[in-house]
């Protein structure tokens, strides 16, 4: 038995993880995963070429379950908004079925 | 020419990993793939905030492709019967298009 | 508002990296996110079992959106003729939907 949910993807620079984090939690998200990652943008940042090596100057890549579409479009909102004048950013939108909702 | 398959998502704790893979293997998928990851649950359980950093107390996302849906809901099961009372962990599935699927 | 775009996941071998960037570059991506990944494959190959232990044995999980199904394509089709026959790699898309489309 699974219900849909929406995940959301916001892949950006590490140097702000934290605010983006706090955006997730005051919009109401229940958690969150991050992962860390290097790559590059259409702007030409260019950050941990080789994924190995964390520095402070790669990406991170924060994934969040939300119940509705609605909060996952705010927390998007939220964040290009306070950050994505300033820093480089992606967040995409993908459907997920949800098996397991109420443990993490 | 593609063809279609489901992924299954399990993020879960790291110490738990080896037996996450166990049931995987026996479940008769071919592969995985393993990512080192923070990040929050709805229990509270925070592990890793810097992605970066790489502990035992951290979290992992493991990803499995497999031919049918029924193998992905029999490994989520399995999971979560085996682990989710004791460990923090969330499932989810999405639908792939697999564009080179033997050779992995 | 969103709009639909085309991710596609190359996960393979850490060590033939560059040579993927390149071709992902070349086709016309404006960007990638790589992540340091560990796993087994349908081959037997198994490398980095902890996905926290980063070495020059583990594989790599590379993610590009591209604009077109053609792209995403295009880029398969090139990364499996020219390494798949000596390294392990699978690729798969999956439909998602932009929310910041330009500012990465």
């Amino acid at each position: 038995m699974t219900y849909k949910a929406t995940k959301i993807v916001i892949i950006t620079e590490k140097v702000i993880f934290d605010g983006v984090v706090k955006i997730i939690e005051e919009l109401g998200a229940s958690g969150y995963t991050a992962v860390s990652a290097g790559g590059k943008g259409s702007r030409g940042v260019r950050s941990s070429d080789r994924p190995g090596m964390m520095d402070v100057f790669g990406n991170v890549k924060i994934e969040v379950i939300t119940a509705t579409r609605e909060m996952a479009e705010a927390i998007a909102d939220a964040v290009a908004a306070r950050y994505f004048e300033d820093y480089s950013g992606i967040t995409y939108l993908e459907e997920v079925q949800i098996l397991r909702p109420h443990k993490f």
